[in-house]
């Protein structure tokens, strides 16, 4: 498959994790009804846009990725389930739905967010996988994900946030806690796409910074959200963080100093783009229209 | 080095555990501490053991192997965290200590399973242990490990149970269960000793015959403990299938066919190791020890 628009990109990924974890007849089927709800609810993708954008920007092949893509999807949508269990957010709404476990009950949903995380390594180690991109490329993409996912990344974040519960935190934990929570695996989408492609280790530390970048602007809209977003266009409600007495980047910046960073942060995704010799015009687009979402 | 004892067997794998998840001073220093109160707290290291001495026996080398070894036993580990948790089998102690969930919290318990299970994957494709057996050997071995324990394997083993519980299930269930349950993941353990030292498929069968066959005795002895065991050795209370009204291999048998049962597939498991030119020596001595064991 050449380049692709968004939309390609969207239902390329569809169709692929749709095809990973199947309708099936055998006795767990329940299980595999539970990780399809939350993986195919929809959701921006950015993950693995990410992935087969910088495989394909680096020359690599879009289809051979497609695997390692979909897998930070089911990393990240097992992150999701298992953030609004009870003993976590407690959160019974996600996306506009019932969340996971308020329709197959917690049990299932812990199940379904472990089966979604093992499943992630599966799809990525499968024979096939591991032929498209050759032995060296997919153990060293995993590993990146692995890392990425786990106690020193996007898991360890979680337990920051633990710790950090009805406290305020400074700046410092915040932003150290965002970097792993939601920082750890954008970085790790847009490293795998260069290293499949087989990139020289330049490109892999600028889509690394461009990610960063990202994964930062990110978090902060979000907050800013949070305050001065639309209920309807965000699928829930607003003013939970201040309700909730959370240190977030708008409470601790103030909104204009915020959105100062959101402008700032999303410059230096465009200037590490400049690394690379092929069009980023679609990474450009994607980093400029995640700083003015208003979802 | 060379092939060793049990001890020894043990000793290795312990020291390498405490190393791949240290005491560690960053922010997120209770999830370490959850981790390694489960992952440290002994158990009989089966599945390490069974890669190690599969990979020596087929002239592999042991050291390169250590960290799929520990892998194996993170996602053992994991696996008992998360079926301990509340609503799952709620069970408030494991191994003669308190679960990990009424030591640092179910959420804590949650993230520490998460991340045993992640840290298993950070572990085999570390760019030490990749290139300690090579890409090829070290892709493969982790994709058997994370099909064992997925929604085909473990988890889905789990969610046959959860679909089971408080009813009468037939001995094809059960089984069905078990395979799943318990059975994946000693058979992965096998057969990725014998792929990480380039084995030919033939041996990696006969391994995975082995370890089918005793992982399904194992299974059969637990029934048979939990009806005549010696509540102190075991550590746990015994009766609680009867308690429950689960089917067992004992309910559905028999107490005398049972054990029959395990005769026969220790037999079938010693018999398997006749593929093998080496000394199965010490293999054989782990069927009949596990099939006679009483704890």
């Amino acid at each position: 498959m050449g380049r692709i628009d968004h939309s390609l990109y969207l239902a390329a990924v569809g169709d692929a994790l749709d095809r990973y974890v199947p309708v099936t007849s055998l006795m767990q089927s329940e299980l595999f009804r539970a990780m399809r709800y939350s993986l195919l609810a929809g959701g921006k993708r950015i993950r693995p846009v990410l992935v087969l954008e910088f495989c394909g920007l680096c020359g690599g092949d879009q289809e051979a990725a497609l695997p390692f893509a979909c897998a930070v999807e089911m990393i990240h949508t097992y992150s999701l389930i298992h953030d609004d269990l009870p003993c976590m957010d407690n959160d019974a709404m996600r996306r506009g739905k019932p969340s996971n476990h308020v329709v197959f009950g917690e049990a299932q949903a812990l199940l379904a967010g472990d089966s979604l995380l093992t499943m992630a390594f599966e799809t990525m180690l499968s024979s096939e996988s591991i032929g498209g991109v050759g032995a060296q490329r997919a153990a060293e993409a995993a590993g990146v994900l692995a890392a990425a996912a786990g106690a020193y990344g996007m898991a360890g974040g979680q337990a920051i946030d633990l710790m950090s519960e009805g406290k305020k935190i400074p700046m410092e934990t915040l932003q150290k806690m965002d970097e792993c929570k939601t920082g750890a695996l954008i970085r790790a989408a847009a490293k795998m796409g260069c290293i499949l492609a087989g990139a020289e280790s330049r490109l892999v530390r600028a889509a690394d910074e461009y990610a960063a970048a990202v994964g930062f602007a990110f978090q902060i809209v979000d907050d800013i959200l949070d305050v001065q977003g639309d209920e309807k266009s965000l699928g829930k409600p607003i003013g939970s963080d201040r309700e909730k007495d959370k240190s977030t980047y708008v409470s601790l910046l103030g909104m204009e100093r915020a959105g100062n960073a959101v402008r700032g942060l999303t410059d230096t995704a465009c200037k590490a783009l400049h690394a690379f010799p092929g069009d980023t015009a679609y990474l450009r687009g994607l980093a400029e229209e995640l700083a003015v979402r208003d979802r």
